[in-house]
């Protein structure tokens, strides 16, 4: 069973709109040093949507290469067919994987018994785990608890959930419920805006592209070692952070921005249609980030 | 033009699903002894559509005369149809209402013009002020900040925005932008969530129904007063708890449980459907509320 | 189990708003005229979210008086709280309703467990059968087939669906290849626009406000009778009027304007926000109607 | 301006789901010796997201091969993000490409200013005309009527639409209002179930893939040589076809079907996660395809 933190990589773009390789690997080491369990490149918030198959596959050999099995890494693999989603992951697998990670297809009219045909279409043709993402803003479907056990029972390569249908801490409750003794791991997600209280009702880590890992995985770890109240302290004074980075439409945005005042990426800038950052924005972020610079010593970056 | 803090009043229950008029007169006084400049009754959190016309009516009736001009009252007067929200915006005046508050009518293929007429016919037929709801979840409908400027320049009772349409602070600095000089009253809400960052952005207020009212009331006096580090100070290390209860769909549930911890209500039950709470969030609430308790000396309540 | 055509009735309102008693009176003489085997009323095309509580009740009243037990009448009794839908189910039935239909509540995050629990309380507190109206746009919800047969086998009073969840032929087949031999009623929607291939699917009738039911009680009929080619000769050479009039958000305009051309409602104005008719639905109504009346001789209605 | 049928191909698929390129030029055939205006490739229905890139450009190069200039391509051209939609914006204008289609690109918290911002980017980058797809079941954004008028007014190059939100005929109207003289070509779509009143309302054609364009093409031009008579008499006889074939969901399997059963595409699946064809719509369309049959004596097709 998969657990611990798993850091969703950002894809850094040049000014020009170009992949920015070298702040690719300056993010991979950052947030390998920060001690996480594992990364996910190819996520949601990795922009995938607006590469290119061709840049998708590069950029996926490039984080590969650079991670040099220093920790496993997840491959998000989601596209609207089953044909294309098999080949990606076969891909994934040859590029060395530890799993794919696989939304529900996107389409109307889609049930749960076309969600389960999907799932089991993939997990014949690969021989990796399989992560599914319970995301439905992006997805546009709900998979209830019922139908995520319903998965896990029927097929093993299938027991991971990145779950992220709010409120999160109710949802993993409902679904280790309906387990009824199965091992499910479960990743939380939404910027790690809701980490203790997963962690609380069941998760066994968090998957998330937030800027600051370090919170993260001392969260995690803190309340794996059993010490609750640290772990909690820990995490009630710096979910202000991550709920500020954590906006609708312009998450993607401050978090860029955060990486690259931590020195690591050399320019925030996302690909076009996404809203880049603005004034209001800006400003929100200086305040927070002097707040909690004063709050947490032991997290050093470069501020402008 | 209106500001400050207004809160949204829940509605208590007894065990059997009455409104309960005690645990009501009891939250109204622990909002108005905690400092708001103003109360808000009949919203979305209020419950307001699993009651029948009838307790509405009497809820509000009830509201009026136990507040008795403390502090103003806004009350929510949407309904899906033009008649039906005139008639209750008028019954709203005669009550003593300082303002109503008006989300775009629940309609497929709504548009921005019948959006215009809407508030147009509205405004036609009373004399007190219009606040807009811009509540996309609930409403169905977004409107763009162009819209809301365009409302406010066309219809001068109509001049105040309950916006939450995330992301709120980025949303707020386009409205302004736009008003172009013209005064537009803004009050954050989405339990308060982006508070300091609404008011950063512009905002005027927070009109909102989270449980510890004390903490927006400081937030607010201290920025308007100019102290940005101890607003800054005040909400960053209490947006936890903000964060916590404004989840979806157990939103409600968990306001009540908080309010019944603080004593003012006696039953913390929500009418069906709505979810009612369970053990795991209620042990994220006792995680919360422990810490919480440590940081703030100052506000008390009664624990189980 | 029911079947046959149930026709939904509109609203007539006079050209001040008021409901027109009267126009309400002839529409129903002209549906029971046509034949139809039952009324439905306060339905999501009666407007019935723009009446007040009040309203509603003298409607219904009225309702019930002039049809005078000629035909069953099914009343729509969906709320969005438990207790409300509860009063006005017991209502419905106090005035002699055949059935109540209820949607599944509209909430944000609802899922198939709560709606399972929403029926289970309604069928518990009233002794006439419930029909379930499976309409997602209006409820937010998508019922899955599977969770349609659940609720019939669980609950006896709940073994009939209004089904308007597109492709409605296709899901009427799957709800009855999982019912397994349960009997189920379905009654198809839409305007009728799906007719015949509900009825081929399996459905048992129509549950529509089409202006024109003689035309649904012909299909239904002949097909009931085994005459398949007469029936398919009957919908597929009128169902350009009825495609026309389910048309989103103008559908009641034109199907009161019809209405009114047949000369039994006065006035076809609906209530704002509803949009009204304008001159280009206008004349496609007019070349609509010139050629249909070319083809159906025995309907006659009086043209402006 | 561009105007008259357009019609969009779909892509047939060998049982084994590679892409069947001599049914495809069989396709295009029967469509060019119907008559047709022009034609679209890779648009919605031609399953383009389940296709890689790779096989959507091999595609579109084998599309312009077998054209070979006898009628004019539209090209679709939209993606998710700016850079990946001006490069597939260039590859069809070198492919020689008469216009590309774009969407308003899919993203969360999508607003106008953004939407113009896309389309005047991208006209910035080509200059062959780009069409607007106005299809928010599909973008997830409704563009109102001002929108449209806005962007046809500012970019030259954009001022034709492919408008398929309902109701049709309705905001077709509205956009020519707000035009006010500035010329717009507007295609109607959705399988042609409302052409007539599209037509009547000012369209300049249909851009659609229904499987009889000898249908589209009659009433079109019956239409545009002022024989308004006899172009409904050709469309109401006929629209039961289209309405069938333009199912949610399960549109395109229908679709193919009939051109299986036409005899130029010689297997009719598509590619998962896509609803294939059962029994019951097969057994609906069997029933339609011989009424229809006897009504169309000049369509000739071979019956399985």
């Amino acid at each position: 069973m998969m657990k611990g933190v798993y850091s969703v990589l950002p894809t850094p773009f040049t000014p020009g709109g170009e992949i920015d390789v070298p702040s690719f690997k300056r993010v991979i080491d950052l947030y390998i040093r920060a001690g996480v369990d594992g990364l996910t490149a190819s996520g949601v918030t990795s922009e995938t949507a607006r590469l290119s198959d061709a840049e998708r596959l590069s950029m996926l050999e490039a984080v590969m290469a650079h991670v040099n099995k220093r920790v496993p890494v997840v491959i998000g693999a989601s596209t609207e067919g089953l044909r294309t989603c098999i080949e990606l992951s076969k891909k994934a697998k040859a590029l060395g994987a530890a799993a794919v990670m696989i939304s529900p297809p996107r389409m109307p009219k889609l049930n749960s018994e076309a969600v389960v045909r999907h799932f089991r279409s993939v997990a014949a043709a690969i021989d990796i785990p399989i992560i599914i993402q319970d995301y439905p803003p992006v997805s546009g479907f709900t998979m209830e608890a019922s139908l995520l056990v319903r998965i896990a029972r029927e097929l093993p390569s299938v027991r991971t959930i990145k779950l992220e249908d709010a409120p999160t801490p109710y949802k993993i409750a409902r679904v280790l419920e309906r387990a009824d003794g199965l091992t499910i791991g479960i990743f939380g997600g939404l910027g790690g805006t809701y980490l203790l209280e997963e962690l609380m009702a069941g998760a066994t880590g968090a998957m998330t592209g937030f800027a600051v890992p370090e919170i993260l995985v001392n969260v995690v770890r803190l309340f794996h070692a059993g010490e609750r109240e640290r772990a909690a302290e820990a995490f009630y004074c710096n979910v202000a952070l991550m709920r500020f980075e954590f906006q609708e439409g312009i998450g993607m945005a401050i978090r860029k921005e955060i990486l690259r005042r931590r020195g690591v990426i050399a320019h925030a800038g996302i690909r076009p249609p996404g809203t880049p950052l603005e004034a209001s924005t800006q400003k929100g972020l200086d305040s927070l980030l002097n707040w909690f610079l004063q709050q947490n010593t032991e997290i050093k970056w470069t501020l402008d």
